[in-house]
């Protein structure tokens, strides 16, 4: 995709371009406009956010930078986006209010440079692991330094955990809030807003639209993915609450969008694909939330994370699908 | 091995072959006479799963055959054993009454068929990360799954975890039973039939003699690592319990079976290598159902999985032992 | 360096050298000398420990040779160095009196024996999955052996699990005890015996002298990551106690040892690295305390293993830091 205007001859441009690119590559889209609006969708949600987004982007496309990974990929947005999800997902989760999020003071900032420059070596890591195998990272950075210096926080005085960082002992739920159509629509929506940890469907839309901007596609597969969890979430009596909150939407979102058509063909078969992939995420999902409700830690977008290694990995056994070589894919 | 009669040119029978010969890979044989006796063995305990075990391995089988695995792959069985105790599994832990098993409603089923779906996905994964080093998956696309599968079961209302998805704050037992010449024979043959989640000893009994069928070494190296679980936990002081239930013994008799004969030759040093795997999966097996209980979740075989890859992985290692070629084992 | 005198013609004293060695690769230092200086360090706190140590080292070296591993490796010290932890953290963890230790009997011991053995499998495992990326296995071997053991002897009547394997749910733990110049002074010193679960500030000191006599570098990198522990904690408000017990600078000792000097050139940009990477190993030492915290469980050097794996593998993506192949380092 083209660069931001003027990013071929100016830094501060071509900053604002891999700015703007890392924001836009969470959800696979290697455009600075598809970014633009993600930025635009945090922003209205909360300004304290949209600070830790940058702060993330940047700490981690620097330390990049700084260690002199390949220059291609930096430009192309890739070094930046866990930071983007690490820097917003420090800042949620030591806010008391995690709507609308709580300024950090001088040392939580400190720690979301230091974790987002973490996502970058993460990367650099997991990189050497799977490239091989034409895997890519996906968000398991940010998933793995996340866990990695969330739990820490409940050691440190300076640190206030928020209200969502409780530990209990897991039991069987059963769901009586009554669903209505605002749980469709509100679960749909908030489901890619999630992704970013904003509680706003306004947001969602937003995102979707600069998805759309770039890839109809991907948007169509955001929306089905994201409108799936709602419904599997329904079907087998999940509470009313997660579901009307986007939770059950946000992985399965990504599963979809990365199945169908980043890094397999959607043809037939590959929309199949897709459907099995996003439909074990939302399980998925379901588990990593019990599996982690003991230690009173956010599940991320593990689920995500670990379904799509799953079923992109497979792609070596398989000759009925179609995969697209992730330096191919529009990602 | 021979094919069922008459499996070449009917594809009922080929079927019939492939869901027997699956089911024989449990245990490391590839004979459908082996599968029959084990559904046998699984039928004389309990219907329902029965039929949950030819659900998983049709479901599992022709998921690979969709997405088109290597069909030598398909047809010697090796994609759908996982599928056998993916389907059993599901149904154990979700019905109040583990013995004996409840009959799934209809979106049990199609939970069980997505999962054993899945364990052909886990297994594609699992061997482009491990075959290169000529390590097989063993049951990790089963044990992963079923993890990934059991724990959301506590989310929706439409399932009813079994009382043994218990979650509990783990602390140090003390054995109080007294131990009996029952606790030996009961422990022993009932850890071959746990192998399949079936807690009948008459059932371990016949698994025996279905696997004798195919391979004397391997039934012997079976009752020995299902005695061995037994002598261990008795000899340190585990409750009486468990070991006359056989939890013990199941990982215990995978791993003596994979190490002993199929996985590598069984010279002198063969044997102790074995000996040495076996005692270290009865302590495994204890740490993972320690490890679980806050989780209140199965250990189901993940013991034997992580000893017998680390064993079958230092083989690169180590001069002293024979390593068995995946493709040139019995197996 | 050198081998033990008289180590080339005497089998007797071929295996002083292994012992000797194989302790002081613990800290990256194949050098029979300082392996002297921690043998005496850990003695002068706690004979029962000494013992443990030498079992350790013993039996998991002894392994290697019988299953005929690389006898270079083995010479190196390079298969005895997880026995060593393996002995004394099995047997600290299951004494009444974890700073003293508690003399083990014959099923404890046999239960070091197979443990040590087992680190030795393990290594021959990782070595198998990490070698060809140039990465090697630290004390993983160690670590992940030591889960897979202690977890277990909470089932075992026989056993004694210590005041410190108690499961508690996570919460935030607020600081109050007064800091102090010997909470910096202890925190440092026991930072470097806590390798060796050694409580005891002069055990450090021996040490420290132990490491320097092979190399200064790793001395002074050792004393500085094991204070970095002690100030990062000290800033962020943690508790007084574990900070003092150099409970927050034993993992970040090696890895302040490993990065910088061992396995990266220590030049401007090595010295940044292996700052970042000892920060970042504080807050995972925190996190893993806390992750583990519900099943009553010890840490270990996990966040030393896993931060430096995810540091070392990462060389393969940064043209900025120069990476010492583990076959060239002094180590």
């Amino acid at each position: 995709r083209a660069p931001f205007p003027g990013a071929g001859s100016n830094i501060a441009l071509r900053w604002v371009d891999r700015v703007l690119r890392g924001t836009g590559q969470v959800v696979f889209q290697g455009n600075w406009l598809t970014g633009l609006f993600i930025l635009v969708a945090i922003g209205i949600n909360s300004r304290v956010y949209l600070v830790a987004a940058l702060v993330g982007v940047v700490a981690s496309t620097g330390t990049a930078l700084l260690l002199r990974m390949d220059r291609g990929l930096v430009d192309a947005g890739l070094c930046g986006f866990n930071g983007v999800l690490l820097g917003i997902g420090l800042n949620a989760y030591l806010s008391q209010d995690f709507t609308a999020g709580q300024w950090p003071d001088a040392l939580l900032y400190v720690y979301i440079v230091v974790g987002a420059a973490m996502t970058t070596v993460m990367l650099a890591a997991i990189s050497s692991l799977l490239g091989s195998r034409k895997v890519p990272a996906l968000t398991a950075p940010f998933v793995f330094t996340a866990w990695m210096f969330i739990f820490a926080t409940l050691q440190f005085g300076d640190f206030h955990p928020g209200p969502l960082l409780q530990a209990i002992l897991p039991s069987h739920l059963i769901a009586t809030e009554p669903v209505t159509i605002e749980t469709w629509y509100e679960g749909t929506f908030k489901g890619i807003a999630e992704i970013f940890f904003q509680d706003n469907a306004l947001s969602g839309i937003v995102i979707v639209i600069g998805i759309a901007l770039n890839s109809r596609v991907s948007a169509l597969m955001g929306l089905l993915g994201s409108l799936s969890g709602v419904a599997v979430a329904l079907l087998y009596g999940a509470s009313e609450t997660p579901v009307a909150l986007g939770l059950y939407g946000f992985n399965a979102a990504l599963t979809a969008m990365a199945l169908g058509g980043v890094f397999f063909v959607l043809n037939r078969m590959g929309a199949l694909y897709t459907l099995f992939g996003t439909l074990v995420t939302v399980w998925a999902w379901a588990t990593m939330s019990v599996l982690l409700s003991p230690l009173g830690m956010p599940t991320f977008t593990s689920a995500f994370v670990i379904v799509g290694w799953f079923f992109i990995l497979a792609k070596a056994g398989f000759l009925g699908v179609v995969p697209i070589d992730p330096a191919d894919s529009t990602y």
